[in-house]
């Protein structure tokens, strides 16, 4: 991470350059000839930044599916429109809906045409045929239980993205469109690599030593206070342990971990806990401890964004 | 549009100001505040260009579903992957694929957050609760049938691109990530007004005039001349026909044009041909004329890109 008055200069010439490209676009039609197609580049603003409980990639999981009942908050920008909350207008409709989100912590800015995704047990395979963050445009797509629209916020359950992930776009689910057994009538039963990862996937047993058991008693409950920095996603212990067990039946780890560090100890942060996890060579989750974030440590007005 | 040697200028100015700006991004970090998000530009590159039977916007259906016979075809870029089948392999897996792309003909650069779709009659919504091109970030996504992988290129069916449009990626269909019954075990039976839009859309007749059915008939068939240019989607009168029908039945008139133009013929272009028709008040299709397009006219390997 550069200091803030270097990535300050730093964006103000990237802000530049990106000003003299937007004058241009606006008014230029371009020939491209189809062979020729690296000159095509187009530019995506983000509508908005989803709040999530997920601090971190550790810890954060790869589908919404992994952990339905922790929420997520997407406010659309008013550098987008004047009234976002016009543009959520008739969404309350449908119940679910598709984020078309940017991964923008991946530390590769080079994909690779084949990769080795983890539930695949370090085989290789291309990388369209998988989910991986890692491809030409970081560009996810994830669907989500839609709770609420108010005003110009969407809240939001079973999201599987970082805090702060930029989403490009929201659209609602349409059965008729999205669904392939309507598209061709028939049914689907095929069997891939990820059905078979997921067939063959044990749930893991989460045990809570006294220590951590007695952390979670103690956890900051939602006060009245507004804008208290420690009252994030989950208001009390009945709501954090669900999410905790959740997320560690659904085994984050990657190959190499599994692997290489059976001894090691890992860390996840789940809104504002941080857990120490072990897991046994039986698979069972061990939480060893839970730390409950300081206030001074939670600076969730900034974020770190690194350009893809 | 530009004339070519103006348009290569701009193009060059254009390349020359992104590979500044890539620079820049390659080295850089920046310290965002989540509340001013205007400044994050994101850039994406097509994998490739796909194409399809559709010639311009107007006679593209809106959704894949429309015309399931359909074929298109998508081939990987080589300035992606040096090695694109590479990013490919393992696809066969699965049936079906999503297509995130670029809706690349939109005239107008700046969205609303209230758009009028086609199939509300004429009432506003907000674009989020829509599937309308005219969003934020023209960015499309579709599901399509995967016909076949070939090395770098896929074959596909049920896909509602214009011919040239830039796909920015490909993902598998996974139903335990895709499929919202799945997704919190309850079946989805919802009113929105796309289902009610559905339910009450009357089916089109298609009817061919004799003259109309006789230049079906003299329809240019598939030859062994390789590079043929009108040897294009359709490889004779019988797949052709299935395919016109399945476009017209699917009513693609805008509002405007439904309400106000029930006295011109609509002009669409389907692969190789144009079709001329007349709707009639009950909501019959007639194809008064089919037009095969002349070699000269065909120059499918230059497309118009407008910048967004």
């Amino acid at each position: 991470m550069l200091p803030p008055t270097e990535g300050r200069c730093l964006l103000k010439r990237i802000s530049d350059l990106s000003r003299q490209l937007t004058s241009l676009e606006s008014k230029t039609y371009a020939v491209l000839d189809m062979n020729v197609s690296s000159n095509l580049l187009l530019f995506c603003r983000p509508v908005g930044y989803i709040r999530t409980a997920y601090a971190t990639k550790n810890g954060t999981p790869r589908q919404g599916v992994v952990c339905p009942q922790v929420r997520a908050e997407l406010r659309i920008s008013r550098d987008i429109f004047s009234n976002p909350s016009h543009s959520l207008q008739g969404l309350k409709e449908f119940r679910y809906v598709w984020l078309i989100f940017w991964f923008h912590l991946n530390q590769v800015s080079s994909a690779k045409a084949k990769i080795r995704p983890p539930r695949m047990g370090g085989r290789s395979t291309g990388v369209f045929s998988t989910r991986s963050p890692h491809r030409p445009n970081p560009v996810g797509l994830t669907l989500a239980y839609l709770e609420e629209v108010s005003g110009d916020t969407l809240t939001l359950t079973g999201v599987d993205l970082v805090d702060g992930t930029p989403v490009l776009d929201v659209k609602p689910f349409i059965e008729s469109y999205d669904s392939p057994s309507d598209l061709l009538h028939h049914p689907i039963s095929y069997d891939t690599w990820v059905t078979r990862a997921e067939q063959s996937k044990q749930l893991n047993n989460v045990v809570l030593t006294a220590e951590a058991r007695e952390s979670l008693n103690s956890f900051h409950k939602r006060c009245s206070q507004e804008m208290c920095p420690r009252c994030l996603r989950f208001s009390d212990e009945d709501t954090l342990l669900p999410a905790i067990e959740e997320l560690l039946k659904s085994d984050l780890r990657s190959v190499y971990r599994k692997s290489k560090c059976s001894d090691r100890i890992h860390f996840l942060t789940l809104d504002n806990v941080k857990l120490s996890v072990w897991y046994d060579s039986k698979g069972c989750a061990h939480v060893l401890q839970i730390d409950c974030f300081r206030d001074d440590v939670i600076e969730r007005s900034k974020i770190v964004v690194k350009y893809m």
